[in-house]
């Protein structure tokens, strides 16, 4: 649908349907219109894309300059969207999804979506087996993974036994489920679950990040309004950073390495000292591809850090192990994000630690001071 | 294709097919060898994963647990992936492409892509146009645009005139082509292609970063290898830790706010005796949804400071302003990641800038010390 030469689907559509193409000056004026809206100008080359077959209406795109087509041929309606997944995805909800709704008029369905963190589908599957068999008739469960992620949707004709039902369900599941809520509702990242905590206790936090570059700066910072808990973080990619921006000692580092748990609890350490924020979260460990340290890709080791949960002067410390048997860079650093998340939003609700995350309990008590 | 009763594909196959489902216990062996190379042990509720039509073959999931199936009825190939894209991609790959490129042997064409960073696929596609009319028969061009990215793609039926198509649309297009590649060799992303630049100068590189959360450090560290070049940053999110981290005058915060080039200036100046790189990169602005200190979502400034083209002993620096014209967070702050690589990319390639650069003025005068 856009301008360049390869973008066919006008001509396409005027051909099956035997009209011409014709210009709409209208289309032409809006397009121009959406152009000086994004700061730029109107090449000659864009103009194509006011071209509608004749008898079609255009579809606005709210995120980008090429508009859609509807047209109906032989009675049948025909859409077409352009290809930029986000273009396409508001086009579809805000012009061809409304026209099925009317069209169709499907049975009004509620749904409730459990979201669990940093537990496998089939572990969740198998604790809910028996409550699968007692769903009454005309309810379903479908299940839907995505890497560290489950979501379990329940959905049925009630809204109130839909909602009771992943009640029950969540309860079977346990702490790993981070929030239950209707298909409606914005979907809640874990980053959100976990600001909206610290946001009830009005504590910040802050990161200290190696293998992870960031990413659970940017998790967190993904959330608009995170800036009234997440004062910020510091990357200590080299070991050389992590000395001089974190204090974790030289020597430390010398003797065990940076993937160590008493690197990841010195980073939080230092990292809390520099920032001044209630709650810190470290993570150290090797990413891969290949080995790091002589250690396999997937071994990282957290550190949260915060006040103790008596509200009294202490610190409480969690430092675990992950082991991601993954070789995947992406993969393990994007799970590692998860876990870091999860490892805070557990501390700060005085759960115990998830599956796969191992307590570490021999560290170096010089570093306690 | 996975353990959960929500996962039909099997059995839709073996009545379609009109053959029995058989438990496959040599596949049943191989698919808990998956769960204990991840960690994990099967479930009971796993074991339908080796359920398989009678006549059918399992394919290899390189990524998961949930075999695919392949299934001849009435002479036609069906092939049935797990829907997790990144398995399913694995799965594509290597079992059902190899067998479609055997099948239908298709004519060999090879392949130039053209990767060109902040600049509109309409302004390409104008600079282009000459350039296309003059292609030869036989030869195209295909335009592929994502976020900040354009891609054109030159295919023909012979090499070394592709490449040389390819060759000139790059000049064509100008200092926005960051490389230009065969479609066989590994994507660059920008990141690497800088990560690169600095390797073949023996050049470190941190950030220092604000709206874009860790952003930039995520991008680079996305790289495998990038330990060599980047040491890591601060992510100075609150206003307090860009005076505490990075020295950022507390005054001239308290003057113009901290979306203002002298802040990016200052920013990028602290990271760099903070962290001893070579290079430093930082990036401030607003990223939304609503406005921030009176400013509009979009306003974004990034510095990038480094050593002096000539090799002597000064410094040189740039700051640039981005009016990101979208309202989008997300949309903002993958933009300004963008932008930041390509202002130390053709900064290190001693390129003009992509967009404007702004003159820092009202800078405190001590900060130059």
């Amino acid at each position: 649908m856009g301008p360049t030469s390869d973008d066919i689907t006008r001509e396409a559509l005027a051909r099956y349907a035997r009209v011409p193409l014709l210009r709409d000056q209208h289309l032409l004026e809006l397009i121009a219109g959406r152009y000086r809206d994004f700061g730029a100008v109107m090449q000659v080359n864009s103009e194509v894309m006011a071209d509608v077959p004749q008898g079609a209406t255009s579809l606005i795109n709210q995120e980008g300059s090429a508009p859609g087509i509807r047209l109906v041929s032989d009675g049948v309606p025909i859409f077409a969207l352009p290809g930029v997944p986000r273009e396409m995805r508001a086009m579809f909800s805000h012009e061809v999804l409304p026209e099925l709704l009317r069209e169709f008029q499907p049975e009004t369905q509620a749904t409730t979506v459990l979201r669990i963190a940093v537990e496998g589908e089939s572990s969740v599957a198998m604790k809910l087996r028996d409550w699968e068999q007692g769903l009454p008739s005309g309810f379903s469960v479908a299940y839907l993974a995505d890497l560290g992620n489950v979501l379990v949707k329940v959905t049925g004709p009630d809204e109130a036994i839909v909602n009771g039902l992943a009640h029950n369900a969540a309860l079977l599941v346990g702490d790993s489920v981070y929030a239950i809520q209707n298909r409606s509702a914005p979907s809640t990242p874990l980053a959100a679950e976990v600001l909206g905590l610290l946001r009830e206790k009005r504590h910040s936090i802050a990161t200290a990040e190696s293998l992870t570059g960031g990413g659970v700066g940017q998790a967190l910072t993904d959330v608009p309004g995170s800036s009234e808990n997440y004062l910020g973080g510091l990357i200590t990619y080299s070991p050389a950073l992590k000395t001089e921006l974190l204090t974790v000692p030289s020597a430390l580092i010398e003797k065990v390495g940076t993937v160590d748990p008493n690197v990841a609890y010195a980073m939080a350490l230092g990292a809390r000292r520099a920032t001044g924020a209630d709650w810190v979260v470290a993570t150290t460990g090797v990413a891969g591809p290949g080995q790091s340290e002589g250690k396999s890709p997937g071994t990282v080791y957290l550190a949260v850090m915060g006040p103790a949960p008596d509200g009294g002067a202490g610190v409480q410390v969690r430092v675990v192990k992950l082991e991601i048997h993954r070789s995947d860079r992406d993969l393990v650093r994007r799970s590692t994000v998860i876990h870091a998340l999860e490892l805070v939003r557990r501390t700060l609700s005085e759960l115990g630690n998830a599956v796969g995350q191992v307590e570490v309990t021999h560290l170096v008590t010089e570093l306690r001071k």
